[in-house]
């Protein structure tokens, strides 16, 4: 039994790369950019008048001109137009090109306009004025988003501005997410008297679905065999897979020997931790691929049979099939019950797919709201209620009724991650926890 | 010109039910649960092998028997099944039903098995250990997720289980977006010099999706005709209007004075705050409706030309049309520049759309970073860069160049609220803060 912490490490080094797809603006919400985006033009492109109201030359106001005869209006979306004679002004609009010859602009709050004469009705005013300067956000050539950004809206109306119709970001790695049990039932059938209806692999795919990810599911009997010639078809079709169930020390937890028979390289199976103790983690060789598939240059022939991550990245992108991102498949195989299926998928699965797709970990953190005791040596994810108080958050525990009780997700909002080497947890202590609203 | 408290309060005096619908269960992640969700059955719904190993009855352990000959196997799926000799034991599985006549789980680990027999090796076992017992988690009847509760990954998996594979959940508004300008052109195209492409429609339109509101978008260009027609138009189809741009001074911003002649009544006009001032806030009010729309009943007549929103809400549901939930139309017309807009959907309409379909309003709230002072009567909406640490969510302020630096919202993560009735604010406060990431 490893600690978390080297189930997490052994997880991280397992990470893959997806390659790069473009798609359109509206649709990359949520995903992660894989481009630098740099300014077209200058930010703004132009003299860009900031206020409704009259551009004058300052210099005339600077010598005493106070009132300034209406030569023309500068709409926003019109081509410059020019002063011609210095002694009078332009109308002009927020938006709109500074006209030439004009180095201030006056709102019209502060102006008074009567028979096509505008009389100035402050006496401080500053050259320049009013005007957004061509180039004063960003110079053309800056950069303006970086790579491994995930996109919000924010990012949407910079890559609208700089014209970018079409973004490349981060693959999504195929996913298929599988539950075993033969006591499930479907969700609109009426379960008999010792079944029960599906619902981790419901919880999985929205998991997935918060991180942009559309995974297929599947379920499959507790029958070897059946289990052995599905789990066959999904290595070859899916980047990762996703198990609840059939993990522990049951008859027909199946799941372990099958995919090692498969050629599944098991990387560990049980964690010390409270709930998700039997959770396997394994990843496909390449010596379980058809030749063609097997890279064929130096490197990797030197490492066929270690599950060397870094060099697969940096090939795997033009290789891949059209269904496939990667030549390895990873495995997260998750024991069954509820709480221990949602915890690690949070735990490790996340943070797996947020490396795999290069975004920075970060790990958040709350403040313990309550004394509490666990003796086990093992890293205890407690499910907590959150709360905001005075820019702290503070992370209430609620002691559901164990590993089975599905029910309990719905009054919590996280898991505080209570480390292994103590026992006694003092409020007011400050431990790593993982969200989920 | 209003405070920030006074439009806020406006605004959510204006909220309005668009109905309830019944969606499928994996469409409705992120919408609001309109229905109470009871426990079908019993959670677990029978009494629940915890762990993989045999069950025995306790009585016998107890009196000193720690061998049991191995009578038959409960897996999980099978019905239950009955301990024929006391003096036996059954091997059971982790979900399986509790078979009669045991009372007790011990798992494999604790036993050793050979011939056919199995012993115990633990002196101490518990009578029940192991047992999920029926109901323990919740009582047949029992309320599982409260209506208006976000349904999360955590939900889904509740409302799986007790079969619900259509959810009634809030309608959502049907929303318009539209820019105004005529300096703006679409993201494909290549701006002449005094052009822009477009940006706030597509950040409008991101921004509604993060509240899974799937929305329209239009531009229309600065001619007053066309702008009125469309807008009519508009007014007829949609709950709600988002425009940007054409509310402040401009000789071409006709967007006030053509809602109120197609009778949208103004309830404010400009809002003391920085960015975002010139926010303008109506509603259609009932004389605006063709005569079969209009209430009937008592209560509505003697209010007709208020905005009687209480009385609506309740109404509203069954006398929607298809396309549009609501009689009134809700009009947000905000300032055009990037920043302004972002910062008032987020502070506006975001708590309007929350309060719409029942949700509380939550003030989330930061530690500022660092000293800063601010002058004017106005409430100050800062572009902050978030940071946790230790628990705490410190705020660090980035000044961008003014409300049009679009390119800075990709530095910061959220605005940190600044009341106007203060000008020195110091590091280590604590103000409200919207975030956007």
């Amino acid at each position: 039994m490893i600690s978390v912490q080297e189930a997490l490490q052994t997880i991280l080094n397992s990470t893959q790369n997806f390659g790069v797809e473009e798609i359109s603006l509206m649709q990359s919400v949520g995903r992660v950019l894989k481009e630098e985006v740099l300014a077209d033009r200058d930010f703004p492109p132009f003299n860009r008048v900031a206020m409704d109201g009259i551009a004058i030359d300052y210099a005339l106001f600077k010598n005493g001109q106070s009132s300034f005869k209406i030569e023309g209006i500068q709409a926003a979306g019109s081509g410059q137009i020019t002063l011609q004679n210095p002694e009078n002004c332009i109308e002009v609009m927020t938006g709109a090109v500074l006209p030439n010859n004009t180095s201030a602009v006056i709102r019209y709050e502060d102006v008074e306009i009567k028979d096509g004469i505008a009389t100035i009705q402050i006496n401080a005013i500053n050259d320049g004025q009013n005007i957004h300067e061509q180039g004063k956000d960003k110079q053309q050539g800056a950069l303006l988003i970086s790579q491994n950004t995930i996109i919000s809206a924010a990012e949407i109306g910079v890559l609208a501005t700089v014209g970018k119709s079409l973004v490349k970001v981060a693959r999504q790695p195929k996913v298929m997410v599988v539950s075993t049990g033969d006591e499930l039932v479907e969700v609109d059938q009426n379960p008999l008297a010792h079944q029960i209806r599906k619902s981790n692999v419901y919880t999985l795919v929205s998991l997935l679905e918060s991180l942009h990810i559309n995974s297929d599911a599947a379920h499959i009997t507790d029958d070897k065999q059946i289990l052995k010639e599905k789990i066959k078809t999904y290595l070859q079709e899916y980047d990762v897979l996703l198990f609840s169930g059939a993990v522990s020390k049951g008859k027909y937890d199946f799941l372990p020997e099958v995919l090692e028979e498969l050629g599944v390289e098991k990387l560990f199976h049980k964690v010390a931790q409270r709930p998700g103790k039997p959770f396997w983690f394994g990843v496909t060789d390449t010596f379980g691929m058809s030749e063609q598939d097997v890279y064929q240059d130096e490197e990797s022939n030197k490492s066929l049979s270690d599950v060397e991550v870094k060099d697969n990245v940096s090939q795997g992108v033009n290789k891949r099939s059209e269904n496939k991102s990667q030549k390895n498949t990873i495995v997260f195989a998750f024991p069954g019950n509820p709480i221990s299926t949602y915890v690690n998928c949070l735990a490790y699965f996340y943070p797996w797919y947020h490396k795999s797709v290069g975004l920075k970990l970060e790990q958040e953190t709350a403040i313990l709201g309550e004394d509490l005791s666990f003796k086990p040596k093992m890293t205890y994810f407690l499910q907590v209620k959150l709360e905001y108080k005075f820019g702290h958050l503070v992370a209430f525990p609620m002691r559901g009724n164990g590993s089975g009780d599905l029910a309990s997700l719905v009054q919590t909002d996280g898991f505080i991650q209570l480390p292994s080497d103590q026992t006694e947890f003092k409020k007011g202590a400050v431990f790593p926890v993982i969200r989920y609203r």
